[in-house]
């Protein structure tokens, strides 16, 4: 229910995004520590997310499957830098029908070693090869500080895992998935996301390469919003996955993942909600646009109701993901605020003069007030409603990129890289050191978010921390 | 690959269906003991199971969600007998972010515990019911002896979780649901199921009424292939799940809970399969159809190549799931012989010949050699192969349910009892104690399934154990 305000996003950004989670029912705590419910309109809406990503992980020659939730403790030392990176938020199963376990079972964080485990059982020669394999499920890692959907202990995602013959095809795939998450987080979440390669310190653990695609929230912080990973034949040594090849020589395999988490709906949330609640890019919306009718006797609600009726059945056939709201007991006032704070990209007001003149109100969520409002026939109503999702999907899309591209800045030395990243992002040059890197975190808390394949400038250039010389440029931003 | 034999049904029915199993590339054994891994071929088969069955859930007012894998161990001692039933099958997570644990965590073995902790939350008012919520995922119990699909550790299930204002309406929840499971298995997966209410002493922990949908396997024992529960108040009261009902007084909500999991892939497979491997339904076959290109040379290969391509393309676009083996490295009757092991349901078989005389040769997984051959022309194949489809998927119902009522028996004593479910099923007066079911299951190892729904006599008899008075008849058969 609508009731209670929320804070605007200039009182209290963090304070804004936590009571809208819980006010638009995406999610609501779990009654163990970090975990989270994803409720009915959340879980739509990721749903809406996945078949997006299916599709497209289908279309280029990806299958699903599915690996058990426990793994042997023993598997995660095989691989050196992996346990370290895990071994902090591992949950350990030590006990099973009613014993102690001869040997710990942890709740997968990541599936790199149960997987790899099992593609050495099952390649044997370069036939076999490419295995293209995805997998959706939840994964738990034992986090402390916790915020739904952007980090949870448990938290749902796709883990795509990849087997190749060479370097070559690996680092193809890598860069083929890349390329997937950026366009379904551009055409599909409107989210314009940077494609980029992270630095050493901020790998994957046990990864080569590790890309990601970064957006940026209105509060100008960093949100890492899938990745995909390299990791060259570490994971195929420390679980033996070989193949014979074409001169019957024994090979170890080149390996990829790369995965996208219940994170993205943070990203959504946070990139396009304004004060009054959410506002859903159309193509992944639950519900695409709301009829309200509006009445005040019973003899308007016949008229209303009987259009209303048949507006919704020609909505529906025509695709629409449509709901109507006829609660009595409450008022169309507060079904207007209900909806908006629910991030319905559009609401279909049918009232007692909209019967009489053959036509409806049609108010866009992106843009609030008359702006946003418009009055058209019932005659042609699907398309006209398909046209202005259309419309909004790539508005949200503009204006988010308007947005990023307004708070990137180019700080002429590292005096003004302090002060931009405390309201924006800073994209310099950086020499590809540790030591400067960790100096940035330290004076700003700005991290390097990724260094883009695009848009790199064609010189070298002197690293805005050190002065030493840069090939290329990178981004530093406060990150969640 | 296909180069090893099974051993036939006759010879040993659970050594075929392990290596059919294995060797179809539906599930291998994951490295815990007793877990699953789902391959790609098996996970379609799921996702198509589960696609069928959403559809059906939404149609009938249900939405998704998701709650937590982990769960308080103290959520188990609310409900005495879930508890019971429940305890000795728990994998208990002991320690988190490398320490131990204040109160262990339950990996969920179903989750009406946590789900009944947050409808506590959620559910206010009268106006807030139904709640109508299902969940696609896993759950772990730890069983000693497994099998693939059909008892594992891990297993993958959908659980609905409703809550009701009254008894009534959840009582027509728990059957709604039946029928939906019931519809499924008929018409999707050609499965002759029977609707039937179980025994107090086979009910779900926790349960005031379990019903459950049950299968004849080739080798005449029982698969439960889904249940439906009716819990009246009993979670209501241990989770606190109330409500003010349209008096302004507060309620117990009534609460449902229902499921079917990958068992139901060892019922398709142990009721359909034959010597030579798995007889898919096409409803729910990953491939549908496989064209099998033929030729002896490269003049050949060009001219059937070309009609082999045309051919794949018009069948997809028909919406057909279809395959083309082209492979080089092995031979026709290699690939005959690989793709009906793996149960697709029509074989495409394109040669020379049928170029120069536009057609193809058809062969029908259902009905071995001459019998399921046909010769047809390439014009209008699409619909040729769709009537097809639809001709085995109805005729492998038929054969299932012959096969099923042939073996059900009538046995007009105990001593005959006692013989015919050796082999069979027993429909036979139960007079509803616990000591007769308790002594067929001593003398003949076979249990009671479920009293059918439909069937049952007009007129009281007697119980064919003890003599004394029964009201209805039940099904006696070993079950899996």
């Amino acid at each position: 229910m609508a009731e209670e305000k929320l804070p605007t996003r200039a009182e209290n950004f963090a304070e804004w995004y936590n009571q809208l989670v819980l006010k638009a029912e995406l999610a609501d705590y779990a009654p163990v520590r970090g975990c989270m419910v994803v409720r009915p309109y959340g879980w739509t809406l990721w749903e809406n997310i996945t078949a997006a990503l299916d599709k497209r992980f289908r279309e280029t020659g990806h299958v699903n499957a599915a690996f058990p939730t426990l793994i042997p403790m023993s598997f995660f030392e095989k691989e050196k830098e992996h346990v370290e990176g895990f071994s902090p938020e591992l949950a350990v199963v030590t006990h099973g029908g009613g014993e102690k376990l001869e040997e710990p079972l942890v709740v997968r964080p990541t599936s790199e070693t149960i997987i790899g485990y099992m593609y050495a059982k099952w390649i044997k020669s370069w036939r076999d090869l490419p295995v293209l394999i995805n997998q959706w499920g939840s994964v738990l890692r034992w986090e402390l500080r916790t915020k739904l959907f952007l980090r949870t202990a448990e938290f749902y995602w796709q883990e795509g895992h990849t087997a190749h013959a060479t370097k070559e095809e690996a680092m193809e795939e890598m860069y083929r998935i890349l390329d997937v998450y950026a366009d379904f987080a551009i055409n599909e979440a409107a989210l314009p996301v940077i494609k980029g390669r992270k630095s050493e310190s901020e790998k994957f653990a046990g990864a080569q390469i590790t890309t990601s695609i970064e957006g940026m929230m209105q509060d100008k912080r960093a949100l890492q919003s899938a990745t995909s990973h390299y990791f060259g034949q570490n994971f195929a040594k420390a679980f033996e996955i070989q193949f014979v090849d074409q001169n019957n020589t024994l090979q170890f395999c080149e390996t990829t993942s790369w995965g996208l988490s219940t994170r993205v709906i943070g990203a959504i949330i946070m990139t396009h909600g304004d004060d009054q609640g959410l506002v859903l890019p159309p193509r992944l919306a639950p519900i695409q646009a709301i009829i309200i009718p509006i009445y005040k006797n019973d003899a308007e609600k016949s008229k209303v109701m009987e259009v209303a009726d048949r507006v919704f059945k020609e909505l529906k056939a025509a695709g629409i993901r449509i709901k109507m709201d006829d609660r009595e007991n409450v008022s169309s006032g507060f079904k207007f605020n209900d909806w908006e704070m629910r991030g319905v990209p559009v609401r279909v007001e049918i009232g007692p003069k909209d019967v009489e003149k053959g036509s409806v109100a049609l108010a866009r969520r992106d843009k609030p007030g008359r702006e946003g409002k418009s009055f058209v026939p019932q005659t042609g109503l699907a398309s006209t409603i398909s046209l202005l999702l259309s419309e909004v999907q790539s508005s949200m899309l503009t204006k988010a990129t308007a947005n990023r591209d307004a708070n990137i800045h180019d700080p002429k030395d590292y005096e003004e890289l302090k002060k931009v990243v405390q309201d924006g992002w800073a994209f310099s040059y950086w020499c590809g050191s540790r030591e400067c890197e960790a100096k940035v975190k330290e004076d700003t808390k700005a991290t390097t978010r990724n260094m883009p394949l695009e848009g790199q400038p064609a010189e070298a250039g002197k690293c805005i921390v050190c002065g030493e010389k840069a090939e290329k440029k990178i981004y530093f931003a406060k990150a969640y």
